[in-house]
């Protein structure tokens, strides 16, 4: 039953931060969601610190197996995989929003040095992976699949960063308009034909679909 | 004459880190080479690091002048241009290597973050008015000049960065490639036409030009 009480543990403190945030989240909130003693807190973790290590490994297990997950799918066309693999990352950063404002707020450096690390040895591969099947599908079109996803990557880490820097609307609607440009022009596809990937970047941000539909209803 | 008394100072501590490095140059090798008295030195500095500081300052400026005087060169093509932007960095470079060698050794990130902030007020407007140049000329073609030239100078920095961390000449030859490639990509050049860049590149770092011409000679 131990590891039971420890993943209860785990889950109500994540509620908790999710509800209260982190800050005005103690440890007696904690047992008391769960109804344990506080003996039990400390024989499975040293402080509430702990439990955000153990989120954001969660967090970086995740987004590991959403790309496998992706990879494994393989009846879909290589520009659908190459939205889904962009998908299952927003996913699970959704779920995981209290462990991102958690290293955000505190301007912790770990987690942005696992997230480059995970970029580089899963994000990157995986997207040569989706990009040798698109050139061999004829919808893409590039003599170095691995170069061009790590500019690929590059290019939507930065632009990621310039909407959150600067979330005015035309800011965003021109980084979504050159960040199809250029990914098209990277994966040697006709102007324009990508559309559908503007579309998918366009909703999958909360914050970004907000601002967006403001300007539509003015 | 006191100003022309302290650029001699300055001139010999360049001449002696040059030759001994920083760390093996004493300010009474440097007062020794002018030929004054040790008060006159600490009358201008407060100490060899301070003319650490004056060094990079003035490489600092002669890149500023030097991406001016190229965007001043109103009779060359867009394409020589493009080139004569980045053999300017290279020479500066050249003649900078103590300043850049002594930060590199002590890890601080401040030269780092200068030229860093140079590329980005300096640089990059500068690729952009080229390639708005070149786009007139119908030699470049993209929708999105500033924003190419930021992607266009993302990706010199890592491919510089790469070919330092890893310099196997197959690792070398690869990246020249790739450069030249994405760049064409990005201008909306045809594939194989900019190879004036990557012959300037080849031949731009005089270890990769050492690396590839022994190559030749097995």
């Amino acid at each position: 039953m131990s590891a039971e009480r420890k993943a209860e543990l785990i889950n109500a403190a994540e509620e908790l931060f999710n509800e209260k945030g982190f800050e005005n989240t103690s440890v007696d909130d904690i047992i008391k969601r769960v109804g344990v003693a506080k003996g039990l807190f400390y024989y499975y973790f040293s402080s509430k610190e702990d439990l955000i290590d153990i989120l954001t490994q969660r967090m970086l297990n995740e987004i590991e197996s959403s790309v496998v997950a992706v990879l494994e799918m393989k009846n879909l066309s290589a520009t659908d995989r190459f939205i889904g693999l962009l998908k299952s990352q927003k996913d699970v950063c959704l779920r995981s929003e209290i462990v991102i404002k958690y290293f955000s707020v505190s301007r912790n450096k770990s987690l942005h040095l696992e997230l480059e690390r995970l970029a580089h040895e899963i994000l990157v591969p995986a997207f040569e992976e989706i990009i040798k099947q698109g050139i061999e599908e004829g919808t893409f079109d590039t003599k170095y699949p691995f170069e061009t996803s790590h500019m690929l990557n590059m290019m939507i880490q930065s632009a990621m960063y310039n909407m959150r820097n600067d979330p005015r609307i035309e800011v965003i609607e021109r980084t979504l308009e050159v960040v199809q440009y250029m990914t098209e022009k990277l994966l040697g596809m006709d102007a324009g034909t990508f559309q559908a990937y503007n579309t998918f970047i366009r909703t999958a941000y909360p914050d970004l679909d907000i601002i967006l539909s403001k300007k539509k209803k003015m």
